[in-house]
């Protein structure tokens, strides 16, 4: 039977998947989001990963948000968000109401795949239960599920994720259905690693990004001291970066969709097992304090040079890309906004234009504003070199990160 | 003047060193240890990275425990350990005592380099300060001193003082001063790097260790966590290499005489200047909760197999050294030994001959012994490749770092 895949959920993750599947199938792209499928159909990327052209519709594929359109499909690919709630338990909504929603069509000898980033269970224990529950079908027997981690780097130009090496799991399952599997994910991704574990695979997706948090924790709390202590932290950095094993990380804010919520997950799994697993959030902590002392620092310069006043550059949540999602440089930005003893403003030319409205950001820099502090928050490339322009003004530049090195 | 040099400290870090040094240099070894003296005399490294032939002296060259043979010397370099105490503050006793013995030799135009890891400031304020008192004369303008981490990474053949990048931090200096400095560090390695601010090469060095105290840390906690939920977390690790930016660091017993001390170091600085920066020390809490990880997982398998006789492999803090400061694999050990319900053993074909009474170590296999369990804890490359004569007999073989992958 002809392949007929299904993304769900067209964000950082499923987009890219659907424009690669297009290209070789008739896909349908499915959210539940309906202005984003009003602006795919018009050719529209408000994250700014592709342009009009990339967004051309071919091979009879189609983005819909309606649940009817995917009932042709027979490979279905998730890649829905998994967030966290407030109190930092994992959020399974979304891939439940879209596991719900596939399970509706879900027919015999049917795939299902998982890209959302979860705790090692969570394919198999939470969503395979739900499909067989309410497809009445059987899972491994009447339907095949897998998982597939994204490692989606918005942003990032090198590593798409046609060339990098896609990981691809799932249990024994009958050769048509093992062939079926490899050949939709060697449309995606031209260097794909097999694994009969989906476990395994989930839990090597979850530590990738919680080891980098850990990573960027440990040199932003490096960071803190030495501004504190007022040593020079860039002159450190290229010292310590002349042993041959120094890991080279950048301090800075982070944000997003993935590192202030995956450790989170494996946590969530270790807690209910009862395992003392408390590392794994203690770069959580640094890297959410991060907020608070650049906010202080800039209030701390405002002070001092009597700034009127102040430019925040770069608002999303870090650099190249359009998303604000978990943004600390969007939170210090509406901090210094509320303050009215200086004007705030805040320049990203990278920005989700549907944010320059609510947040009031320029993304474009009228010169005849004649700014008393500037402090580049987030480095986007083209930011930095507009922001060159300033430099030998008379405005107070404030490099806390030291972009310009 | 002629140079001549006196390496205070012939340990690990200094012995290196000397021998570097004495093979252009008519140079003093200088160590208070009475025993160490005697046996480098003897061309006996008990530390087994040198052998007889390696530890002949040359060009005049001289080991000793006898304050009044470094009269002559006029370029000091100190490399004596810098622990810490019971409560894990920084115990700076070796380096002030080092540095008190030298200072009665100091003379006009001397120089004083400092190997030895601390937190920044500790060379300039502490070390500086006390030569200045003892010896009358004033820094950086009677003598000169400076700070050259040492980056001596034990049982690692790779990475020797000669081939790898060293740091030379000094403050501006005459001249025939700087000549001086340049010519005796190019002779202990090939790469130096210069910086003229000391602090910022203690702060490199400091932070070069807890970072990768920091990422074992990690991995040991998913280790933990792997164990205790059933995942092989060695498909894990693999799986999640396949990531083009994932650090593979392996789990294990974190021993010796850095990655256990030095995070202490810079805490201690940090929490005298009112800084938070508990984050460092949050990987010590977990290296150290290892110890009873492993120690509990062995007497599982002791208690579930009913063993009577069991080998515990390997002693040292890490493999193919012969040092068992911290040693977290001893502990375990020792620990097993206690219990009178079964025998247990050690095998360590690399530890100091010194310590083989003291603890009972075995240092060759006495293959008559029918051992129920084997324990591999230090995978030195003697010991794998001896204990693979057990793995097809009735032994039961729990190699829980899947040494053997």
């Amino acid at each position: 039977m002809k392949i007929s895949p299904c993304i769900v959920g067209l964000g950082y993750v499923g987009l890219p998947l659907f424009l690669r599947l297009s290209k070789n199938y008739s896909t349908i792209g499915f959210d539940i989001n309906k202005s984003r499928i009003k602006e795919l159909k018009a050719q529209i990327d408000l994250n700014s990963e592709y342009n009009k052209k990339e967004l051309i519709l071919k091979n009879n594929s189609n983005f819909t948000y309606n649940t009817k359109d995917i009932q042709r499909c027979n490979f279905f690919i998730i890649t829905v968000p998994t967030p966290v709630y407030k109190n930092k338990k994992p959020d399974l909504r979304p891939l439940i109401i879209a596991t719900k929603i596939i399970s509706k069509y879900i027919k015999k000898n049917d795939i299902v795949f998982y890209e959302s980033t979860v705790y090692p269970g969570v394919t198999e224990e939470v969503c395979a239960k739900i499909i067989e529950k309410v497809s009445k079908l059987k899972s491994q027997q009447d339907f095949f599920i897998g998982y597939s981690p994204e490692r989606i780097n918005p942003g990032d130009s090198k590593h798409q994720v046609e060339n990098i090496n896609k990981i691809v799991a799932f249990k024994k399952v009958p050769y048509e259905i093992k062939n079926k599997i490899i050949n939709v994910y060697k449309k995606i991704s031209k260097k794909i690693i097999l694994s009969n574990s989906i476990k395994e695979s989930e839990t090597s997706k979850v530590i990738e990004n919680i080891q980098r948090d850990i990573n960027i924790a440990f040199v932003n709390e490096i960071f803190i001291i030495c501004q504190k202590l007022k040593l020079n932290f860039t002159n450190i950095i290229k010292l310590a970066s002349t042993k041959w094993n120094f890991l080279r990380f950048s301090p800075g804010l982070v944000g997003g969709h993935c590192l202030p919520v995956d450790p989170y997950y494996l946590y969530a799994l270790a807690k209910k097992n009862k395992i003392h697993a408390k590392f794994m959030l203690a770069g959580r902590r640094v890297n959410n304090e991060m907020e608070n002392f650049v906010y202080k620092s800039i209030i701390k310069k405002i002070n001092f040079f009597n700034c009127r006043k102040v430019l925040i550059a770069g608002a999303t949540y870090k650099a190249n890309v359009a998303d604000v999602r978990n943004s600390l440089a969007l939170n210090i930005y509406k901090r210094l906004k509320k303050n009215k003893n200086f004007n705030t403003y805040c320049y990203d030319p990278m920005i989700n234009n549907k944010y320059i409205k609510k947040y009031k950001i320029l993304n474009n820099l009228n010169y005849k504003k004649n700014f008393d502090l500037i402090v580049p928050l987030v480095p986007h490339t083209k930011l930095l070199k507009n922001l060159n322009l300033y430099k030998n003004s008379n405005t107070i530049f404030f490099d806390i990160f030291d972009f310009y090195k």
